[in-house]
Order: C-alpha cells, then structure tokens, then sequence
C-alpha cells in the first residue's frame, strides 16, 4: 500500500495533466511495454506493445473478448467446471457454451475435438496453469494437442492465465501462448492476484488486429483505463517492486498451503482427500462418500468458516461432493483453527450411510415404500 | 492535481486493504451518498443511495443501460446531432437508433410522438442541458412535453446531463430527471468534465431495481470501480473541493467563451454566425453559404488549428455547415490566437459562388453540358 501511494504520487506530480486527459484506449505505453516485457521474459509469450491491451482485470478482457469474437449462437467450449462470471460474460456476448470434461490432468482434450466433429467451435475458454477450481494443471500432451486442434479447427483459445504467478513446484509451467506457431491464443492476465483485485488492472495477449479491434469497442465500453494507476503500476513494475513482492506472496502462500494439507490430513484424514496442488491458492478436495457436502458446508460457516463447495463452480449447478478450500488470505494459526472448525462442523453421519450407493438404495426402497 | 494525491494518498492510509479488495460494484458506499446528496442539492434529483450507481465515466453508464435496456432490434431514438460514441454503444447493445431533429429549441418532441405511433420505441437518448453539439438547451414546455409521452409511450429517457456544471445565463437549468414523477428518466452524469476525464468517474441515477440490474451486468463487464479514486473524489465533495473547483473553472470558461465570441465577431462576421451559447464548452457556429466548412477546417489544421466540422455529429454521416468551436480547454490569448489563424485560413470564395443553392445549379448546368 504503502509503495503504490508513493507510485500513484509521483504519476500525478510527473505527468498529472496527460494523465488524467482522454489517452489511448490500449493503455499507459510505458504500462503495454512493460508487460509486454514482462510475458516475454517470466512467461515466454513473444509480445510486442502492439499485443498487449491493459483492461480493468481480467474480467473486462473477458467481456471485451466476447463481443469481439462471438455472434450470436456462436460455441463455446468451456471446462465442466470453472468460474461463474467468466462464463456469464461470454454468455452476455451471444455465446452458446459447451461444457467439457475436467479431469487429472484438465481440459478433455479429445471431447473438444469430438464436438468440433459435431458443430463449429468459435473458442475455447479455459485456465491450463492451475484449472479452475480444481487446481489441475493441463497436462504437456494435452497442450500440443489442443493447439494442434485449435490450429486445424480454427477455433480461438482463450486462455485465462490468472494465477501464472504461483506455481510452486518444480519448474513454472509456460502458458499456451509461449507455444502458439499459429495465432491462435487469446491470452489473458491479471494483477488482481499478485497487487490487488482492487487495482482492476488485467491485460489481453493476442495477435495485433485483435488487439486493435479490441481497443475499439473498449473505447464503447469504458473509453480508456486509469492512466494514473497504469503509470505507477509501470514504475513498480520496471523497478521490480511487483516481482519482489509476487516472490514474497509466493513464498507465504506455499506456507500457507503446506499448512492447510498438514492440518486437513491431521483432523480430516479419510474424510476429505485431495493432492497438495502445484500451485495457485486452494486446495480442491473431495467430501467422502456418505458426507452431505453441502449440509456440512453450512454447518462450518455457522462456525465462522466459510468453504466453498463444487456447486459454485459446476456447469449444471448440481452438487459434486467437493469442497475448494482457499488458504492463500489466512496466516498459518488461522488455517489451523479453520481446519479444526470445520472438523467441529462434520455432520454426524448416519449408521450404515457410508456408502452414498446404498443411500440411493434404500432411499428409492423408502420412496417406494410412501407411494 | 495536487488535491487529488493528497485525497489519494489519504484513502490509501485509512482504508487501503479494504479499497484494494473485491468490493461493492455500484461503488464506494461514501462515494454513492455524496452523489446522491449532490443531485439532490444541486440537480433537484430526489435520490438516495439505492438510486446511485457509481460507473467508469458516462461511457460505460451507456453501455450498461443500453445492454440492461436493449433487446436485439428495439428501437431507441436519438437526436439526429450527436456524440457518435454514444450511439456506438447503443448499436452494440442491439439497438436500432432513429434520428430525431434538434433546432433551436432542442430535441423535436413532437418528432418522437409521431415515431411512437409509427412503431414502439424503447428509449429516447437526449442531451437537453446543452445539446451536444449544437448548444441548445431544451425549451421548458418541451421538458414537460418529452416527460409526457415517456410516460404515456413507456419510453426511457436516457438523459445525458454530462455539463451540468456549465451553465452561464440565469439560473441553473435542472435536468429532466428533477421533474420525473413517472420513474421514466435515466440520468446520466460524468465528473469528467467538472474534475478530469482520465479519473472515468460517472454516475447513473435512475430508479432502484435497474441500478441493481445495471450493478449485476457490471459486475461481468468490469467487476467494480477504482474505489481508491473514489473515496478520494468522494472526500474531495464533502470538503466543497469539487464544488470550489466547478465554480473556478465556470468563471474560466465564461470568460473565455465570451473572449471566443468578441473574436469570431471581430475577425470573421459575416462568415460564421451564431449565438453565444447558454453554457457548456463550444459555440456552434453556422459557416456562410459558398465556404466549403471541411475544406476550411483542413487548412486551419494545416495552420495549428483544429475545428470539429459538422459532419462528425450528424447521424448520416454527411457534411453540413456547421463548425464546433471548443473553448474551455484554451486561454483568451490562445483563442484569438486560433481566429486568427482560423480567419487567414478562410479558403478564397469562387467569384460568384456566395450562394449555394447557384452553386448547385451551377454544377447541374455544368453536368448537362458535360453529359
């Protein structure tokens, strides 16, 4: 906070006027270059200014993208699983969406191709670097393949890449743009997670015309971003500020994480199972059956510990016995105690009801038995 | 600019986590209640908090209320002078836009009747403090005419009060919003032009359930505002900083629009004709039969000067002559600097030529001849 107070007044005293006139639509040019920069460097996306467009978060991309690429009727595929408003804003844009399965190692490559047979695709929308909400990491092969598809199918990948920051195992994973010969990645990026959601700053990666044709109907929408905010967002990106402070968040929120799996397997073992994920900010686990994850999840908030459950993120808006547990906002004592909270919480399971199968048994022998 | 990065860095010091979080997407709340009571004051706009919703400049309120208003075909009228870019946005929500005639009295009201027996008419977009670009403000008996046949019609009334800051002649004019007991009126405001245009700080009043409406759609096209900028702007009206502000830049800006009128009289009677406008921040100046208004208006840019000819708000797109003559942004001694070089520009008449209506019959002669 401290150092974007500082950032934000030295933009206002070294530029107030310019900026806070009518500029370019695209964004700050120090801001495009120094993203452009940065996807180049830390995510091997060969990108000039001409590719870079700075929105307000990823959100307004996403919009933007929409009414850009879709007609009315046009398909898209999205993951089985994934962000709510990401898929209403698409909608907003005409688009009729798809889902496809989401499994260990993503986006079911081969059901995209499967529905290409079937119909035209116009874009496919999905989060390879930790899937969201399951935390999955689209799996190498799967990356050649879903470009190779895109390529012969000519259908755009709107690659949502929220998170790139925070990748905690091994090597980081390059995004779909780094590896895009033919021009069809839509890349989009965010500083929500990294600086602040407050901040709404996210940009678009893409080949040059869309980026201009994006930038006209951005002019339609909201006429140019906070050019102050741009410029000093630039200056801590060009004197590493940002990066210093994505490898401190980096470092906490491993901590964090590692905490959150410690105590899960310490008070849930056998109830909740899950793979410690390879990066991002939750942990994606699953409910055991007989557990109601939904009842339980209400029992915990009256706890004072909020968790999301699978129905917040699934296509159909059904249950699944999931729980998305974030951990990236709470210091380790606080995970601790909200794990144990939550353990508080577990509904008492009923005797003999381990098995959701017989559940469904002896529940259709009882709906039998009243008609 | 330096009140500004005070009130910047202070809404970052008292509440900076909690500006640079997920937040309210109708806006800061003390942001909302300093709007609302502004409006009240000094619109005459009865509003509370649940009237406000805070947007990204007077753009996006457009692109909003067309995408919450608008289905695919809806007619919306529109004065057939204008500011392109709205009409842009309404296109881009579906809507198809009939021109209505303005003349010295504003929009023709008994025009819109007559389209709403023709065919329904989803909304009416006007600009009636000073018609933008022509000036003119919109004659009382019209008000109380327009707010009828919305009321009748079912008609929206999107009103577009983007100077009402500006107003040099007698007593402020309050917006139709201020008379509009049916709750037909959409009123669209803008701190662009009293504060500065790269702040993108707008305002919507309208009734509840569609600023709850609109706060939905905004949420997928841009999540929420800066709410750091604006705590700032909403300190910066409870401390009288923005009042102060609009009363030193309207005396600016009458002064220099009566410097702008002694000029044109001086240099160029006789060529441009007009009537010093009620307020806002241009005269519109009708250019004398037998100049080409374009051609002067690329040979005054090739001198330094740059003219907004007619031809850049008319809705079919074709020239007529008329000039646009900014003011508020030039000193007194830049803008008889720019009649000046504005007259020396002046293309030499044809002998003969001073009437257009020759002219053309002139050409059609010429065009038998050469047949």
């Amino acid at each position: 906070v401290a150092l974007l107070a500082r950032a934000y007044r030295r933009a206002l005293r070294s530029a107030g006027r310019e900026l806070l006139a009518y500029g370019d639509p695209r964004g700050r040019p120090e801001l495009r270059r120094a993203l452009a920069t940065m996807v180049a460097s830390l995510r091997g996306v060969p990108a000039g200014d001409e590719n870079v467009l700075v929105t307000r978060g990823s959100q307004m991309a996403l919009d933007l993208v929409g009414r850009a690429l879709v007609r009315p009727g046009d398909v898209i595929a999205v993951e089985a699983f994934g962000y709510r408003p990401a898929w209403e804003a698409l909608r907003l844009a005409g688009a009729r969406l798809v889902p496809l399965a989401v499994d260990g190692s993503g986006l079911d490559v081969a059901a995209l191709e499967a529905l290409a047979d079937r119909e035209p695709v116009r874009a496919v929308y999905l989060t390879p670097h930790h899937q969201y909400p399951t935390t999955v990491t689209l799996a190498a092969s799967r990356r050649l393949a879903l470009l190779d598809v895109a390529r012969r199918r000519r259908i755009a990948v709107i690659e949502d890449d929220y998170d790139h920051e925070f990748h905690y195992e091994g090597r980081p994973v390059l995004p779909l743009a780094s590896a895009d010969r033919a021009g069809v990645v839509v890349h989009v990026g965010t500083l929500s997670k990294v600086l602040a959601p407050g901040l709404r700053i996210g940009f678009v990666v893409a080949p040059a015309p869309l980026v201009e044709r994006l930038a006209a109907l951005r002019t339609l929408v909201d006429r140019q971003g906070d050019h102050v905010v741009e410029r000093a967002v630039a200056e801590l990106i060009e004197d590493d500020e940002v990066q210093r402070h994505a490898r401190r968040a980096k470092r906490a929120y491993r901590a964090r994480r590692d905490a959150l799996g410690a105590a899960l397997e310490r008070e849930l073992a056998g109830t909740l199972s899950f793979r410690l994920p390879p990066g991002g900010m939750a942990v994606w686990a699953r409910v055991a059956p007989g557990v109601d994850a939904d009842r339980w999840a209400d029992a915990a908030a009256a706890a004072g510990v909020l968790v999301q459950t699978a129905r917040r993120f699934t296509f159909d808006g059904r249950a699944r016995p999931y729980f998305r547990l974030g951990y990236a906002a709470l210091d380790e004592r606080e995970l601790e105690e909200a794990v144990r909270r939550l353990a508080r919480a577990l509904p008492r399971r009923r005797p003999g009801s381990t098995d959701p199968r017989r559940n469904f048994r002896s529940a259709g022998r009882a709906a039998k038995t009243l008609s």
